[in-house]
């Protein structure tokens, strides 16, 4: 096979993964591609901080998943970010928590509260009932996929940004098929984790498989990119988190498509995120990682981890070819003045440094939040991050520094 | 002034601090002198996973402040671990949170519920009213403190195990101050921070006067060790870590006595403790505190921290001496069963390897919870954990390695 991602060093315009795009810069750096600006987008953007969210959310009756299982709604939600902001890139508006839905355990968000399951899984008897679930079960989120593609499609054909898809990673999968709910402590998943590692290892086994036959599925609905959310592998001790989450993670990966053929018969490649939530400790194991991208949360120093993993201005070679980097500001941030929000927005772009300039690959930065956008979020605030963010990055690289 | 720490090399005969104990094991250990075992003690120990403890707050008015506010009863509840098990430390039993309840803030534990403050400070004019609260309110510790110290004085005159006195963080107080209760986002006190750095920086530079003073007293009342909780400081992004905890920390530990001359006029050293909950990421920089412990929860690779700030066999002199190191196994493995917990009470003793040997100064081990304890802990699950920290760690010392 003849795969485009072993040449890098392709100029953007003679590779079909960036051809169909209006503004392809958030794959550019996803592949360690020079870019004019630093591309950036939220995690949870389309969300109840905006307005517009609550007013959809309130036509499929008040409820999450009745906005997720609506191939109209959920394409609806997750346009209004963009129409609002110059984001760089979509993501399917879902849930982490959709594939052990899907496996029966009957997933519910109750008013005000976080998911809940109706059978968690807690004995021998219910591990040895899992099984990776019937994508037909799924079939909303792909639908769904297809729907925001379409919807994203400009009038010259190109795709305005493009759109992420994802999944929550093995372990945070289980931790909450395990605790049935949010924790606080971890005490159900770890018991089982500690007293008996070989139903821990089965669950995480299936929800491997079942990750990445879903999030192939999403690819071949359309997704352009995929983020793995490991939200809980933070709470792991080392040792535990190698083992428990970080190596099914890898299983993922090893399973997931590396491009994807288009309709035109054009092969293009799709870039892999791994976001661990508290994984900062851990970033050296996870270059190890068969992906492309690295997502960081706020308490890590952005310029140690290009320096770690980011790679040096050409591939580094020492632990493959160096990640592209994604993160990291304090959502609270956002609570903040809008000129105050341009200091740390600032801060955050210049303690990554001037990202790769060069016609190859080299290190690459994609602006996030290190967590998902607070309810609270006053939606002009968020503007103003977006504009801070464009116009220091397309600062940081006209200087000479 | 002739200190005794300048004196690395000391042996422990000949050195006063250690003089009045039936067992100096952490004390020696907190200096990085060589022990026939790993020191232990656990966070919360004297808590509701004991029945002991239980019956006695029942007695208290089932309050956790009307246990605290008792000297008789804070006495009993903080010995009742050390009837049950071998432990080589005694920790005063209270709160962090006594400080802010002196300045008063109004403190209170609903049933069920965590600390919560009456008069929460939000705004300019509360934060103006901030002063060092007047030592006297807080004597209920002070008395504690040396109600406890004759608790554990035995009939040759000696100490049974040292007395850990502690406080929270500046940072940390300030979380509960602002938030009023605990917090799953730090929405409050981080709108503050990135908002109005002014006044934060303002009620924690009262925070860490007041903590310091307030250690300082529990030093002269008979604690034989401190140690500063900051709980919160792992929610921080990193550069507001170092400006808004690290540095307070450092504030205090500016303040703190390091020797105290006990009633025979001998000078004893009064060994100092930081530990921050999710600080690992920070390590480097904390080794620069003038403290001698770093406490480090599970997320920490023992080994690796070692090679960073524990020392060399003898004193690396690159930050300072050294820090003797404390922790990490994960509260949740006290669910599994007691071959379990033995297996990963071995893991995590071998990962901090075998500790220091010789006659001088070198890296020192003390085994803790990462956390403190959980109070569905099965008392007997303890039992088997310092146990096997006990014998695993003699074995460890016999052994060639």
């Amino acid at each position: 096979m003849n795969a485009p991602h072993t040449t890098p060093g392709t100029p953007a315009a003679q590779d079909a993964t960036f051809a169909n795009h209006q503004n392809a810069s958030f794959l550019q750096a996803c592949l360690r591609q020079a870019t004019d600006h630093t591309p950036m987008w939220l995690m949870r953007q389309a969300g109840r901080y905006l307005p517009e969210y609550l007013a959809t959310r309130i036509k499929a009756g008040n409820s999450f998943m009745g906005l997720a299982t609506n191939v109209e709604y959920a394409t609806e939600v997750t346009l209004q970010p963009l129409d609002r902001y110059p984001l760089d890139a979509a993501i399917l508006f879902s849930d982490i928590l959709t594939v052990p839905d899907a496996m029966g355990l009957g997933l519910s968000f109750g008013a005000g509260e976080g998911p809940r399951f109706a059978t968690p899984v807690r004995d021998e008897a219910a591990v040895a009932a899992l099984a990776v679930p019937d994508m037909d079960k799924l079939r909303y989120v792909f639908d769904a996929v297809t729907s925001i593609r379409k919807a994203l499609t400009q009038p010259d054909g190109k795709s305005r940004v493009p759109l992420i898809g994802f999944s929550g990673s093995p372990w945070t999968l289980a931790c909450y098929m395990v605790e049935g709910a949010g924790s606080s402590d971890y005490r159900l998943i770890k018991t089982m984790l500690y007293s008996r590692p070989d139903l821990m290892h089965r669950i995480l086994a299936i929800n491997a498989d079942s990750v990445a036959t879903y999030l192939n599925a999403q690819i071949d609905a359309g997704a352009q990119a995929v983020m793995i959310f490991d939200s809980w592998g933070g709470v792991l001790a080392d040792g535990a988190f190698q083992q428990f989450s970080l190596a099914y993670t890898a299983r993922v990966l090893a399973q997931l498509k590396k491009t994807h053929t288009d309709a035109a018969g054009n092969t293009i490649r799709i870039p892999r995120i791994v976001f661990t939530k508290g994984g900062g400790l851990w970033l050296q194991e996870m270059a190890a990682l068969d992906c492309e991208v690295l997502g960081l949360d706020w308490t890590v120093n952005l310029g140690k981890a290009r320096a770690l993993v980011g790679g040096a201005e050409y591939a580094s070679g020492v632990n493959g070819p160096g990640k592209a980097l994604q993160g990291n500001i304090d959502p609270n941030v956002l609570f903040a003045p809008p000129a105050h929000i341009a200091t740390e927005v600032a801060r955050v772009l210049d303690s990554f440094g001037k990202p790769y300039q060069g016609t190859g690959t080299g290190p690459t930065h994609i602006f996030n939040l290190g967590h998902g956008i607070s309810q609270y979020t006053p939606p002009e605030h968020v503007a103003a991050l977006v504009e801070a963010v464009h116009s220091h990055s397309r600062a940081m690289r006209a200087r000479g520094a």
